[in-house]
Protein backbone atom coordinates (compact mmCIF):
# COMPACT_ATOMS: atom_id res chain seq x y z
CA UNK A 1 0.00 0.00 0.00
CA UNK A 2 1.20 3.51 0.30
CA UNK A 3 1.55 6.15 -2.56
CA UNK A 4 4.65 6.97 -4.21
CA UNK A 5 5.40 10.64 -3.70
CA UNK A 6 8.10 13.44 -4.89
CA UNK A 7 9.50 14.27 -1.49
CA UNK A 8 10.20 12.15 1.60
CA UNK A 9 7.34 12.69 3.95
CA UNK A 10 9.58 14.12 6.51
CA UNK A 11 10.43 16.74 4.35
CA UNK A 12 6.74 17.53 3.65
CA UNK A 13 6.26 17.69 7.10
CA UNK A 14 9.43 19.90 8.11
CA UNK A 15 7.76 22.07 5.43
CA UNK A 16 4.34 22.53 6.83
CA UNK A 17 4.04 25.12 9.44
CA UNK A 18 2.03 23.28 12.53
CA UNK A 19 -0.31 25.84 14.99
CA UNK A 20 0.58 25.68 18.68
CA UNK A 21 -1.32 22.72 18.73
CA UNK A 22 0.58 21.06 16.21
CA UNK A 23 -2.62 20.62 13.93
CA UNK A 24 -2.89 22.26 10.22
CA UNK A 25 -6.30 22.40 8.67
CA UNK A 26 -6.88 19.96 5.45
CA UNK A 27 -9.65 20.31 2.72
CA UNK A 28 -11.20 16.84 1.89
CA UNK A 29 -11.80 17.41 -2.21
CA UNK A 30 -13.50 14.71 -4.56
CA UNK A 31 -11.76 13.65 -7.61
CA UNK A 32 -14.80 12.55 -9.52
CA UNK A 33 -17.13 15.44 -8.77
CA UNK A 34 -14.45 18.39 -7.42
CA UNK A 35 -16.96 18.83 -4.56
CA UNK A 36 -15.21 20.24 -1.14
CA UNK A 37 -16.47 17.15 1.07
CA UNK A 38 -15.24 18.51 4.48
CA UNK A 39 -12.42 20.29 6.56
CA UNK A 40 -10.83 18.58 9.55
CA UNK A 41 -6.84 18.68 10.69
CA UNK A 42 -4.03 16.98 10.23
CA UNK A 43 -0.83 16.17 12.87
CA UNK A 44 2.52 15.21 11.99
CA UNK A 45 1.57 11.72 12.68
CA UNK A 46 -1.81 11.67 10.61
CA UNK A 47 0.46 12.81 7.55
CA UNK A 48 2.50 10.10 7.62
CA UNK A 49 0.14 7.66 7.97
CA UNK A 50 -1.70 8.88 5.29
CA UNK A 51 1.42 8.51 3.31
CA UNK A 52 2.14 5.15 4.31
CA UNK A 53 -1.46 3.40 3.88
CA UNK A 54 -2.68 5.94 1.00
CA UNK A 55 -5.78 6.58 2.93
CA UNK A 56 -6.77 9.31 4.74
CA UNK A 57 -5.75 9.83 8.45
CA UNK A 58 -7.04 12.99 10.29
CA UNK A 59 -6.27 14.42 14.31
CA UNK A 60 -9.38 14.51 15.90
CA UNK A 61 -9.41 17.45 18.23
CA UNK A 62 -12.55 16.16 19.88
CA UNK A 63 -10.98 12.25 20.76
CA UNK A 64 -8.05 13.97 20.79
CA UNK A 65 -6.32 11.34 18.89
CA UNK A 66 -5.38 9.77 15.28
CA UNK A 67 -8.40 9.43 13.47
CA UNK A 68 -8.84 7.20 10.12
CA UNK A 69 -11.19 8.67 8.36
CA UNK A 70 -14.01 5.99 7.46
CA UNK A 71 -12.59 3.26 10.29
CA UNK A 72 -15.65 2.79 11.95
CA UNK A 73 -18.26 3.39 9.04
CA UNK A 74 -15.70 2.16 6.13
CA UNK A 75 -16.55 5.02 4.23
CA UNK A 76 -12.71 5.90 3.82
CA UNK A 77 -10.71 8.27 1.75
CA UNK A 78 -8.14 6.78 -0.69
CA UNK A 79 -5.82 9.57 -1.43
CA UNK A 80 -5.17 10.84 -5.17
CA UNK A 81 -3.53 14.08 -4.44
CA UNK A 82 -1.93 16.19 -1.79
CA UNK A 83 -1.32 20.10 -2.09
CA UNK A 84 -0.37 22.72 0.18
CA UNK A 85 -0.85 26.65 -0.04
CA UNK A 86 1.72 29.30 -0.27
CA UNK A 87 1.77 30.09 3.46
CA UNK A 88 2.30 26.50 3.90
CA UNK A 89 -0.16 26.27 6.56
CA UNK A 90 -3.13 24.54 4.86
CA UNK A 91 -3.61 21.10 2.57
CA UNK A 92 -5.84 20.20 -0.01
CA UNK A 93 -6.33 16.27 -0.12
CA UNK A 94 -7.94 14.84 -3.21
CA UNK A 95 -9.90 12.11 -2.25
CA UNK A 96 -11.51 8.85 -3.53
CA UNK A 97 -14.62 8.97 -1.20
CA UNK A 98 -15.80 5.51 -0.39
CA UNK A 99 -19.61 5.66 0.74
CA UNK A 100 -20.22 9.54 2.06
CA UNK A 101 -18.14 11.72 3.71
CA UNK A 102 -20.34 13.13 6.36
CA UNK A 103 -21.31 11.03 9.51
CA UNK A 104 -25.34 12.35 8.99
CA UNK A 105 -25.24 10.81 5.89
CA UNK A 106 -24.81 13.95 3.54
CA UNK A 107 -22.21 13.09 0.73
CA UNK A 108 -20.64 16.31 1.56
CA UNK A 109 -20.39 18.15 4.95
CA UNK A 110 -21.05 21.40 3.38
CA UNK A 111 -25.03 20.94 3.60
CA UNK A 112 -25.93 23.71 5.20
CA UNK A 113 -26.47 26.59 2.58
CA UNK A 114 -27.12 30.19 3.28
CA UNK A 115 -26.72 31.01 -0.07
CA UNK A 116 -27.04 27.99 -2.99
CA UNK A 117 -24.65 28.06 -5.72
CA UNK A 118 -25.83 27.91 -9.30
CA UNK A 119 -22.43 26.07 -10.79
CA UNK A 120 -21.67 27.29 -14.16
CA UNK A 121 -21.42 24.05 -15.68
CA UNK A 122 -20.12 23.62 -18.76
CA UNK A 123 -22.97 22.94 -21.30
CA UNK A 124 -21.91 19.61 -22.62
CA UNK A 125 -23.88 20.55 -26.18
CA UNK A 126 -22.27 23.90 -26.76
CA UNK A 127 -19.01 21.95 -26.05
CA UNK A 128 -19.94 19.34 -28.80
CA UNK A 129 -20.40 22.41 -31.19
CA UNK A 130 -16.80 24.01 -30.31
CA UNK A 131 -15.43 20.69 -30.89
CA UNK A 132 -16.67 20.23 -34.89
CA UNK B 1 -25.20 45.44 -3.97
CA UNK B 2 -25.24 42.80 -1.23
CA UNK B 3 -26.88 39.31 -2.09
CA UNK B 4 -30.52 38.10 -1.03
CA UNK B 5 -29.98 34.94 1.60
CA UNK B 6 -32.36 32.56 2.68
CA UNK B 7 -31.61 33.48 6.75
CA UNK B 8 -30.58 36.84 8.63
CA UNK B 9 -26.93 37.53 9.00
CA UNK B 10 -27.19 37.70 12.48
CA UNK B 11 -28.75 34.57 12.76
CA UNK B 12 -26.25 32.61 10.64
CA UNK B 13 -23.30 34.36 12.70
CA UNK B 14 -25.60 32.93 15.90
CA UNK B 15 -25.30 29.54 14.68
CA UNK B 16 -21.45 29.40 13.72
CA UNK B 17 -18.83 28.09 16.39
CA UNK B 18 -16.05 30.42 15.84
CA UNK B 19 -13.24 29.56 17.95
CA UNK B 20 -11.39 31.22 21.13
CA UNK B 21 -10.30 34.11 18.69
CA UNK B 22 -13.46 34.32 17.48
CA UNK B 23 -12.40 32.79 14.13
CA UNK B 24 -13.78 30.17 11.82
CA UNK B 25 -11.80 29.02 8.58
CA UNK B 26 -13.09 29.42 5.32
CA UNK B 27 -12.51 27.52 2.20
CA UNK B 28 -12.77 29.38 -0.68
CA UNK B 29 -13.93 27.75 -4.39
CA UNK B 30 -14.52 29.02 -7.77
CA UNK B 31 -17.25 29.01 -9.06
CA UNK B 32 -16.48 27.92 -13.14
CA UNK B 33 -13.55 25.21 -11.97
CA UNK B 34 -14.68 23.69 -8.82
CA UNK B 35 -11.19 24.46 -7.86
CA UNK B 36 -10.12 25.25 -4.19
CA UNK B 37 -8.30 28.65 -4.38
CA UNK B 38 -7.74 29.09 -0.69
CA UNK B 39 -8.36 28.64 3.13
CA UNK B 40 -8.30 31.81 4.77
CA UNK B 41 -10.53 32.92 7.95
CA UNK B 42 -13.56 35.29 8.72
CA UNK B 43 -15.06 36.55 11.91
CA UNK B 44 -18.16 38.14 12.59
CA UNK B 45 -17.61 41.63 10.87
CA UNK B 46 -15.76 39.69 8.11
CA UNK B 47 -19.01 37.55 7.11
CA UNK B 48 -21.50 40.97 7.48
CA UNK B 49 -19.74 42.63 5.53
CA UNK B 50 -19.61 39.77 2.68
CA UNK B 51 -22.77 39.58 2.67
CA UNK B 52 -23.32 43.42 2.82
CA UNK B 53 -21.06 43.92 -0.33
CA UNK B 54 -21.27 41.01 -2.17
CA UNK B 55 -17.76 40.52 -2.14
CA UNK B 56 -15.63 38.16 -0.28
CA UNK B 57 -14.01 40.15 3.42
CA UNK B 58 -11.99 37.78 5.56
CA UNK B 59 -10.32 38.65 8.66
CA UNK B 60 -5.83 39.10 8.01
CA UNK B 61 -4.63 36.92 11.13
CA UNK B 62 -1.05 38.49 10.32
CA UNK B 63 -2.29 41.79 10.14
CA UNK B 64 -4.87 41.28 12.69
CA UNK B 65 -7.64 43.76 10.81
CA UNK B 66 -10.33 43.18 8.67
CA UNK B 67 -9.16 42.30 4.77
CA UNK B 68 -11.32 42.78 1.74
CA UNK B 69 -9.91 40.44 -0.91
CA UNK B 70 -8.52 42.23 -3.80
CA UNK B 71 -8.65 45.18 -1.87
CA UNK B 72 -5.68 46.27 -3.46
CA UNK B 73 -4.60 43.88 -6.21
CA UNK B 74 -7.72 44.41 -7.55
CA UNK B 75 -8.96 40.22 -7.49
CA UNK B 76 -12.10 40.67 -5.89
CA UNK B 77 -14.16 37.57 -5.06
CA UNK B 78 -17.61 37.92 -6.07
CA UNK B 79 -19.99 35.64 -3.77
CA UNK B 80 -21.98 33.06 -5.39
CA UNK B 81 -22.37 30.72 -2.36
CA UNK B 82 -22.13 30.38 1.47
CA UNK B 83 -22.49 27.21 3.13
CA UNK B 84 -21.20 25.88 6.58
CA UNK B 85 -20.70 22.26 8.03
CA UNK B 86 -22.12 19.43 10.35
CA UNK B 87 -20.03 21.02 12.73
CA UNK B 88 -20.71 24.48 11.92
CA UNK B 89 -17.17 25.45 12.32
CA UNK B 90 -16.18 25.28 9.00
CA UNK B 91 -17.25 28.13 6.34
CA UNK B 92 -17.29 27.05 2.22
CA UNK B 93 -17.48 30.12 0.08
CA UNK B 94 -18.73 29.57 -3.85
CA UNK B 95 -16.81 32.54 -5.56
CA UNK B 96 -16.30 33.89 -9.13
CA UNK B 97 -12.70 35.35 -9.06
CA UNK B 98 -11.19 38.67 -10.76
CA UNK B 99 -8.02 37.77 -11.61
CA UNK B 100 -5.92 34.86 -9.75
CA UNK B 101 -6.50 34.26 -5.72
CA UNK B 102 -3.41 33.94 -5.04
CA UNK B 103 -0.69 36.85 -4.06
CA UNK B 104 2.62 34.48 -5.84
CA UNK B 105 0.37 35.13 -8.97
CA UNK B 106 -0.74 31.60 -8.95
CA UNK B 107 -4.49 31.30 -9.76
CA UNK B 108 -5.25 28.93 -6.28
CA UNK B 109 -2.88 28.95 -3.49
CA UNK B 110 -2.48 25.18 -3.59
CA UNK B 111 0.28 25.23 -6.13
CA UNK B 112 3.01 23.07 -3.78
CA UNK B 113 2.45 19.45 -5.46
CA UNK B 114 3.27 16.57 -3.42
CA UNK B 115 0.74 14.34 -4.83
CA UNK B 116 -0.64 15.62 -8.52
CA UNK B 117 -4.06 14.47 -8.98
CA UNK B 118 -5.45 13.06 -12.48
CA UNK B 119 -8.89 14.19 -12.45
CA UNK B 120 -11.77 11.50 -13.45
CA UNK B 121 -13.14 14.29 -15.77
CA UNK B 122 -16.47 12.84 -17.46
CA UNK B 123 -15.26 12.04 -20.55
CA UNK B 124 -17.76 14.10 -22.59
CA UNK B 125 -18.43 11.45 -25.91
CA UNK B 126 -19.40 8.48 -23.45
CA UNK B 127 -21.56 11.31 -21.31
CA UNK B 128 -23.27 11.79 -25.06
CA UNK B 129 -23.77 8.37 -25.61
CA UNK B 130 -25.28 7.92 -22.12
CA UNK B 131 -28.02 10.32 -23.56
CA UNK B 132 -28.93 8.48 -26.53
Amino acid sequence: MGVKINKKVEDIIKEIKFDDRGLVPAIAQDVKTKEVLMLAYMNRESIEKTFQEGVVYYYSRSREKLWKKGETSGNIQKLKGFYYDCDKDSILLIVEQVGVACHTGNYSCFFNKVLETKYKNINIIEELYSLL
